[in-house]
């Protein structure tokens, strides 16, 4: 079986576009990623896309063809949705595709508009990613549901809002670099603590933005690219995919992500690789307990010592393990369906040297990219490895 | 690569349940599923669910963890939209998955409510399926479109709405013996004729139903089922997909289906058959056109020909090819996300002598199942096969 090339990316800036199409904003994703990759769009064997709520914020469903077309491909699409994790699913099988070689060139990505429902509309919408039965009807909505989460971990294994603080403010450093970035503003640890509460203990800065946006790969075979001479150093060398039950109060404790912590387990195993191996990581963090979460979760921080990854430097641009160097979803943006293929096109620039942040990270030859939907009921993780280190 | 076996399958009878959540018609066919395999549930590897208007009809998006835990099975689950081919798509993606030893047991099917939202209701949510921009707000219907690509066809090859009128009854026909069928009740020509005009030349007699339904299939490799001597006598041979635009204006003829032609060849060519082999057939009959459309775009009839099949008794339950013998979406009903999936569960019967029509075709070793999405934007074929005629 061999490994898939990430042969070229393109996103848009993330950010509040309201009046742009998705379609408008994947177009422009996907010219970026064809000029990056040197693939002629007519080689591509298929479209993988990832969506969310394009039902409710743009009367769209079926938007597999209808972003091939913006893409200005002719080839079978097919749309994937789950939730926040959307084109995380969509890179998982076309990464299947390609490394079994039922393809030899894909294009993969996803876009969200959502800034034109507005902040309450948006909220309504995201809110069809719980259970509607359960939770929505409850109340619910996904600021009170990490909020249980993260009080659900204070009250297991000890931490405090200020912890929380540090990686919301370790986000928006990353982001000062990041051009396409929603935030490129650097905040203190005060500004975190002293900002609107959204639901004890998250403030308006543990929480990221909505956002509009779309993000575009162009995946290879390892066999094409080495025929056509690609410039393509970086390889998606593990997948792997978690589930776990819809609600929240099905869950055995609110501060654990199983799901997560299977697709982590499932990439690295197909990699060949250990959590010691990562250099960096592109983790989910929608609000700033779900970036603890997912550290625990993929195993780079211990149960009960991700709060203080961020707050002690280990997950800092020069830490140990630099987490969210394109700002993450708190800073980057969260246009959910883009999310997770956005996150493969940080990983693979970090890792060939073309990011502004790659200096933070000189000698990173492996990532990961941890995409997650809902409350973690779904998640998938991808790794990545420059290809002269394997 | 070896071919995927058809252990099990299960639908729940398709029809008017508002009052059901599709979580509920869900875990019933996975029921009778699991039951006809004699799969444990724990052996499950990963779940593909298809839905199309879950967001409208219940708001509820992220479907896929949830009918993981409405089937009793703890999986990574991927719900896939590709409008009325949704669940054809997730059979792709599970095939692909299973063949090349990414997984042993897959869970797939789909689920649709769609009577809750009243007939005016669900006209518009299923509009979600063609494009918005430049199709739904200037006022298209999907009757509307497929009355556009009947004129068209009558235009170039000639026909009439009487020939279109054959397609119904021999579709009614079929589903007598149904139990689980919508409509089991006979109808004649003159019915049809004489029924209210929908869109011209498409009355209400040439249309599908709103129904809600879910459709489940236990698959698996060849190996597990050999292992585990699962009685599984029908294979997954060939799987094909083909897009097109979505807009109806981008077509080069509106009386052709690219996208089904395109998917057919791949299929054709995956399983190693030609259009001659094919015993039977199950295709996307939402309109009584479509099914037209579908006999060519397979190759079963030549251009311009299809639409004589039925009034021939070509496709008629004793005729050369039998279509449809479930009752086709026309009178077996159409519970949009369920179908793909319902139409391999049929052709599975139909080959393995468990249908109440398999009389109707003692001989059939190979079969076929094509899915359509919007005007055929998106269109998925299987073939299948009786293992020992392999």
């Amino acid at each position: 079986m061999s490994h898939v090339r990430v042969a070229g990316s393109g996103l848009t800036a993330f950010g509040n576009t309201p009046e742009r199409t998705s379609r408008d904003l994947f177009a422009e994703a996907t010219v970026e990623a064809f000029e990056d990759s040197g693939v002629p769009r007519a080689d591509v064997d298929a479209v993988f896309y990832g969506n969310f709520m394009g039902e409710l914020s743009e009367h769209q469903g079926h938007q597999g063809p209808l972003m091939a077309e913006a893409a200005g491909v002719q080839a079978p699409a097919t749309r994937y949705e789950s939730a926040c994790a959307s084109s995380g699913t969509a890179v998982r099988d076309a990464v299947v595709r390609l490394r079994n070689g039922e393809a030899d060139v894909v294009l993969v990505g996803g876009a969200e508009r959502m800034t034109n429902l507005g902040t309450a509309g948006a909220t309504e919408a995201l809110a069809i990613a719980a259970d509607d039965l359960w939770e929505v009807r409850a109340g619910t909505t996904f600021p009170g549901a990490y909020a249980l989460m993260a009080q659900a971990y204070f009250d297991r294994f000890g931490g405090k809002r200020e912890d929380l603080a540090h990686v919301a403010v370790k986000n928006h450093d990353n982001a000062l670099s990041n051009e396409k970035a929603q935030y490129q503003s650097a905040i203190e640890v005060d500004d975190v603590l002293e900002a609107p509460t959204v639901s004890t203990p998250l403030g308006l800065y543990d929480s990221c933005p909505l956002s509009d946006g779309a993000a575009a790969l162009v995946l290879t075979s390892e066999s094409y690219a080495e025929e056509h001479d690609l410039e393509a150093p970086i390889s998606i060398t593990g997948t792997g995919q978690g589930g776990d039950r819809m609600a929240l109060h099905d869950r055995d404790h609110l501060a654990r992500s199983p799901a997560a912590r299977e697709a982590g387990k499932e990439a690295y195993a197909d990699a060949g690789i250990d959590a010691d191996d990562i250099d960096l990581a592109e983790v989910h963090d929608c609000f700033t307990i779900a970036e603890v979460l997912a550290l625990e979760a993929l195993d780079l921080e211990q149960a009960g010592e991700g709060i203080s990854a961020a707050r002690d430097g280990r997950t800092t641009a020069d830490g140990e393990t630099p987490v969210n160097l394109s700002g993450g979803l708190k800073a980057k943006g969260h246009p959910v369906g883009a999310t997770g293929a956005s996150q493969i096109a940080e990983v693979t620039k970090l890792l060939a040297g073309d990011h502004p942040n790659s200096a933070h990270v000189p000698d990173a030859t492996t990532g990961v990219a941890h995409n997650a939907g809902g409350t973690v009921a779904s998640a998938t993780v991808h790794v990545l490895e420059e290809v002269s280190d394997r």
